[in-house]
């Protein structure tokens, strides 16, 4: 089984991955590992690293009406770095058994009935009072939303771009939890618990 | 414990609802009974009934923009209407141990700590074919799907009206499921998992 993870940033779906990968003994593949599982594959890491589910407001108005080919930094089509990532995850997902985090591999696995695709958010409160932890800073709530808000709308844009549909909505998740009132462990044992249920059911 | 359940049509979350009412012992609230408490405490249970959940595209864009004061069926203010329904919801909640089942319950109660807010969805051949076995008729999938579409829409629409949100967003609830890959019984499972999980957590 494929368990792909989308998340809001700040709202703990990278540690998520991670604990389901320890207790499930999965393979655990975050932006890095997909990265240097391209370089693999012959291709740039860096491209795949920067460019892997952001997009700019800007590029997407410009490329979407036409008005430039590809994004501005890199110079290279949107499209191929796409297509060598979709590669790459595909390649992944086949060898079974693991946790894929980001990198809109919900929408790259559609339709496969080996996967289940969790979608891990939490109100703003939360995510800031997670940074500031992560970051070992107090204060700064609004230099830290701001980011967030950022981080938030680059992935919405980049989704939109690839898929034509909206991030975010429940529809595109077999599960989706707020850790804003589960902790990250309880949501481990929530998920892992549906990836049994999900192996049970035949009708799929 | 409150369990609000927002559903797709023909995503079954009605029948969870019911499950969940069955296993936990709460009492049941669906839009019949809501109504029927409205006219307990003398608030038109018409009106309830058909208006409290539903817009259509032309009453939002003429209300929007104050072309119209309220919708054209019936001449009331909308307003009036959710503030009743409000008032019923929140006498509801107020009783305890319940399960209530659309009617844009979860922003009624939004940020209390005793409620958790469920979204049912699945994809449109699931709920297609859901709608054929409750009617008992085969066939049919082009007009099903269209009502299935109207339905959705109404719902978004009055959803925005009030909230000012998208209807189905994830971060909108505290669990999603999807009823194309989980079956009835097992999304009341998780869900009674997550309800204990829940009373487990100090800090929401």
């Amino acid at each position: 089984m494929v368990i792909t993870i989308s998340r809001e940033t700040g709202s703990g779906g990278h540690t998520i991955g991670k604990l389901l990968a320890e207790k499930l003994g999965y393979a655990f593949y975050d932006k890095e590992i997909v990265a240097s599982a391209a370089g693999e594959m012959g291709i740039d890491e860096k491209l795949i690293l920067e460019n892997g589910e952001n997009m700019s407001d800007q590029d997407y108005i410009d490329m979407k009406s036409g008005f430039i080919p590809h994004c501005r930094k890199p110079e290279v089509p949107y499209e191929e770095i796409r297509e060598a990532q979709d590669r790459v995850i595909m390649s992944i997902a086949d060898k079974g058994n693991c946790i894929i985090v980001g990198r809109g591999a919900d929408f790259i696995l559609r339709g496969r009935s080996d996967v289940i695709n969790v979608f891990i958010h939490a109100d703003m409160e939360h995510r800031v009072r997670r940074v500031q932890r992560h970051e070992g800073v107090t204060g700064q709530e609004e230099r830290i939303r701001r980011e967030l808000e950022r981080k938030d709308r680059s992935r919405t844009m980049y989704y939109r771009y690839f898929t034509e549909e909206e991030w975010g909505r429940a529809e595109n998740y077999t599960i989706a939890l707020d850790t804003g009132v589960f902790t990250k462990t309880q949501c481990a044992e929530l998920i892992i618990r549906a990836l049994e249920l999900r192996a049970k059911t035949k009708s799929v």
